[in-house]
């Protein structure tokens, strides 16, 4: 399974994510190393299945967290599933720390924060992941230790388990449909920690090999085709050339051209005009089409 | 699989989350219906697993989103492993549309995103999920109707399928794993596409049953601690006595006490003095103890 699950996702190349042009991952999208910063502790209580270990191995991975302990999972440890499961995320199951209880493996820890759903009549401040990311962010500045707690896929954390953590992690799902898998919700809590740790610029043009055109570029292609256009006869009547023009220029720009997409479009238009001057057969000479 | 993999993640009762008080979900974490707002479409494109199929359906419905589309998936349609994988979100897989290539698929839509990662020398924009969130928000409110293709596992769109896009959506992972589960992909897309539809407090306080105590219980119960305090002679010097108090105010607040706090801290109170004034053994009356 793990292998046809894997999917590159992100970005190589000319990108701000962090991978040099011309690095080209691992097959797996495996990268150097595990070292990250220090962020906060994934700890899974009592999970019933192997395969949403190493899921949940995957996209602490996926998003840069590294430290996971389980308490006593069902079928032991360590477990053949995860490991095939984890595409690839070896390392984080490799260093996973088993605990016997909750109240072990939150021992060292001064924070600790409990993902739940059912109203326990407990009495918690309770936050969403990307309020968590941002306490998650102050508390490792100031040297404290925070985990979040994940209980067994289909029950959920034990009330004792819920009365250990100061926080309740909560994601505001649909309220139609709220049952979330056990690794999507790592990945939830992991992908807004990770996004306040990476300055990624929310839009920005990828333009491969090629430059941006020039203006002077642009005004080229311009000047070519409105001087075509008027041998054609098409920027008429006169009163309306200026709008029409204008027109055609904002629409060029709007696509922010490189100056590969201008010298193609210049080589349009010489192509078309050629043909037309070549006198082909041509019904509607006003605007000659492509093809034949 | 799927029945082991549901867990619950949200509040329910006392909270902000669109689940009223007392209203308990079905235990499959299914809500009353299907119907939710327009929203971007999903359009898995020849995807191999049916399983995968599923669980992208199971994130949909996490967060509202309802219209999937499938292009030539592997192993036909319908598809047996989709279901059983999607934990009871059969509404987006029943009413999923199978077509023969990306084109067809994106006929009738006027944006298209491709969430993609190899750099393939296409100039395009390049958005953030969230980023793109705010654009599906924009597209849809104008009329639009706005797609993301998501490529098969593995081996990711095919450059036709690219071409076709407006603009590439990319995940912005950890440089060093960067290879993501299809549904996880989906996941990430729904989740801030929902963070957008919903106004959630980042925090909130979860008092179940019970009132925040008014100032007026609080003060009570520090003036019957004061005064026990005083009767132990814990609050000497007496110079130090407004800073020892003030600390203790200033601990008990910062919990945010419930009436019913207030009401047990009063008990502890009251049992630990009675026991002392019943004159059993304490070998450090200025500090009494409790348990034997």
């Amino acid at each position: 399974m793990s292998d046809e699950e894997d999917r590159p996702l992100r970005a190589e190349g000319a990108n701000p994510f962090g991978v040099g042009i011309g690095s080209r991952p691992k097959p797996k999208g495996v990268g150097v190393g595990p070292k990250e910063g220090p962020g906060p502790i994934v700890i899974l209580v009592t999970p019933q299945m192997g395969e949403n270990i190493g899921t949940t191995a995957r996209a602490m991975a996926n998003f840069g967290l590294t430290e996971l302990r389980l308490v006593a999972p069902r079928d032991g440890w360590p477990n053949e599933r995860a490991f095939s499961a984890a595409s690839g995320a070896d390392w984080i199951l490799q260093d996973a720390k088993v605990y016997s209880t909750t109240a072990e493996a939150v021992a060292d820890l001064t924070r600790v924060y409990a993902t739940t759903a059912r109203d326990r009549d407990m009495v918690k401040p309770v936050v969403t992941p990307r309020r968590a990311a941002l306490e998650f962010r102050a508390l490792i500045d100031e040297g404290q230790r925070a985990g979040i707690l994940f209980g067994p896929e289909r029950t959920g954390l034990e009330n004792d388990d819920i009365a250990l953590a100061h926080t309740i992690l909560s994601v505001p799902t649909s309220p139609r449909f709220w049952s979330m898998n056990l690794a999507q919700a790592v990945l939830l809590v992991a992908y807004e920690w990770h996004m306040l740790e990476v300055e990624v610029p929310e839009k920005f043009l990828r333009i491969g090999q090629t430059e941006p055109a020039t203006q002077a570029e642009v005004q080229g292609l311009v000047d070519h085709l409105v001087t075509e256009l008027d041998d054609a006869g098409f920027l008429r009547p006169v009163e309306k050339k200026p709008s029409m023009v204008r027109n055609i220029v904002s629409f060029i720009q709007r696509a922010e051209p490189t100056g590969q997409d201008v010298r193609t479009l210049r080589g349009v238009v010489r192509a078309l005009t050629r043909r037309y001057q070549r006198g082909q057969p041509n019904p509607r000479p006003r605007k000659p089409q492509a093809g034949s």
